[in-house]
C-alpha cells in the first residue's frame, strides 16, 4: 500500500489575513503522512510593487509578470512567504524545507509564447522530477512550494501556484495516495452564493454540466473544479476545496466540495 | 579518504558588479567534488530598504535589524539573490538547491541578546546539522546558502555570511576534507594597501603578530584573518582569501592569501 502524501494549497487570505497563517499551520502541522504546502504571495507582492511605485500592468485581469515585476515575486513568494511558512512549521516540530521549482531542479518550465508572450516571465510546467520530490519527502520533510520555477538556462519563471499543486500531485500519484486539498476564501462550492453554508459536498464529472448550466459553478470556480476534475482522473485520490480555517475538516472531508470522477458514487472516497 | 568539500563565500562585490555574478558562477561551475556557496546579499537589500523608505540605523558601523528591515533581507538574500544564483548554477550543470539555516533546521541560531540585544534580529550560531547538509550534498546537490537562520520558535534571525562560511566549514570536518575561500574585492593580504600585485601568499598563526605590528593588517580585515586561523585550528584544511574573479585560482592555491596554523611550513597545503 502506498503511503498518504498531502497536498495543500494556500492563497492570498490565508498569507495576509490577520492570525490566519498561524492557524493554518497549526492544522497543518497536526495532519498525519506526508506534507507539501504551495503556497502563492498574497496581497504582499502587489504591495511590495506599489511602494516601489512599479506600475502594475493586467491583461484580462492577471498581472504581466514584466522583469522588476518578477523580481519583487521572487523576493516576496521565495523569501518572506515561504521563509516565514517554513520558521512556522519548525517551531510546530514539523522538519519543513521551503524550496521553488529552480531548487534541485524540482520543476521545469517554459515562458509562455506566442499569442500568451505579452504576460511576460510566466511559465508553464513541462516536468517535475517527483522522485527528486519524493526523496525529500521520504526524509522526513514538509515540503513548502513557492510558485516560481525555471526553464533550465537560467530564468527563473513566474508560475500559478494551483498549477504547481495540481502538477505536483498528478506526478506523485504513482508514488504516494495524494490527496490535493486547495484551500480558498470560501467553505467550498455553494448552491447558494449569498448562504455559506449551502456548501455541496460532492461534485463529479457527471454532475458539472448541469452546475454550470444552473450558474452555480461560474466564473473563476469553473476552470478550478475542471482542474480538480482533471487531477481526480489522473489518479490524484481526491481534491478538496473549501475555506482555510476549516483545513482539519477539509482533510477529513467533513467541509468543503470534494471533487472526483467517482465521487458521486462513493466508490473512491 | 575523504571526499573533498569546497565553501566558497561571495560577498556585495560578486552580486552587485555587472557580469560578476555570471563569471564567478561559471568558475564555481567548473570546481571539482562537493560544493557550497554562501552568499550575503550586496547593496540590493539597502537599495531595496531606501526605496522602500525606511531609515536605515547603524551602530558602530553594523546594520540594526529591525522587524521590517528582516523582511527586507529576507526577501533580497532568501529569494532574489538565492533564486537568481541557484537557477544560474542549474544553467550551467549544477543541481543547486537554495536553502536558508531554517530550512531542514540547517542551522539554528539565538537572537544576540544583552549588551548586543540592540542590533535587532541578529543571530549568532548555535548548531549546524552537518549529517542533514552532508546528506543534501552526498545527492549530488550544490547547496547555495542564504545568511538567514532561525531560532526553531519561529523566529527568522539574519546572521552573518562570513560566519556562516565558517561554521559549516568547521561542523563538516569531521566528514569532508574542507577547502574554504572567502572572495572579496581585493586580490588578497597585501604587503602594500596600494599594490594590489603586493599578495602575501600565505599566513600563519606564527606571522600574524608582526603583521599587526606592521599595520599591514588592521580594520575590518583583523577579525577576518583571526577567523580564518581559527577555522583551519578547528580542522579546516585550508583558508583562502582573494578576489572573486580569480576563484579558480583561489581554489588552486596560485592567487590569493591562504591562511593557516601549518602553512608556514608547508605541513598541511
Amino acid at each position: 500500500m502506498k503511503e498518504k502524501l498531502l497536498i495543500v494549497k494556500i492563497g492570498g487570505h490565508v498569507i495576509d489575513g490577520e492570525g490566519a497563517l498561524e492557524a493554518l499551520l497549526d492544522q497543518l502541522a497536526d495532519a498525519a503522512g506526508h506534507k507539501i504546502l504551495v503556497h502563492g504571495g498574497g496581497k504582499l507582492a502587489t504591495d511590495l510593487a506599489r511602494r516601489l511605485g512599479m506600475p502594475q500592468r493586467l491583461i484580462d485581469g492577471r498581472r504581466v509578470t514584466d522583469g522588476e515585476t518578477l523580481k519583487v515575486v521572487t523576493m516576496v513568494y521565495a523569501g518572506i512567504v515561504n521563509k516565514t511558512i517554513v520558521s512556522g512549521l519548525q517551531a510546530r516540530g514539523c522538519n519543513a524545507i521551503g524550496l521553488c521549482g529552480a531548487d534541485a531542479n524540482l520543476i521545469k518550465a517554459r515562458k509562455r509564447a506566442g499569442l500568451y508572450d505579452e504576460y511576460g516571465f510566466v511559465g508553464d510546467i513541462d516536468r517535475v522530477d517527483a522522485d527528486r520530490a519524493a526523496k525529500i519527502l521520504q526524509e522526513g520533510h514538509v515540503l513548502v512550494m513557492a510558485p516560481i520555477t525555471h526553464d533550465g538556462k537560467g530564468q527563473l519563471l513566474n508560475t500559478n501556484a494551483d498549477t504547481i499543486a495540481q502538477e505536483l500531485a498528478v506526478a506523485l500519484c504513482p508514488l504516494f495516495d495524494v490527496q490535493l486539498v486547495y484551500c480558498f476564501e470560501k467553505r467550498g462550492v455553494l448552491q447558494d452564493s449569498d448562504d455559506e453554508h449551502s456548501v455541496i459536498s460532492k461534485i463529479g464529472k457527471e454532475s458539472l454540466p448541469s452546475l454550470v448550466e444552473q450558474k452555480i459553478i461560474h466564473g473563476g470556480m469553473l476552470p478550478k473544479i475542471e482542474n480538480a476534475i482533471a487531477a481526480s482522473e489522473r489518479g490524484v485520490r481526491s481534491v478538496t476545496i473549501g475555506h482555510w480555517s476549516q483545513l482539519s475538516g477539509l482533510i477529513a472531508r467533513k467541509s468543503g466540495t470534494t471533487i472526483g470522477h467517482g465521487h458521486t458514487d462513493g466508490t473512491i472516497i
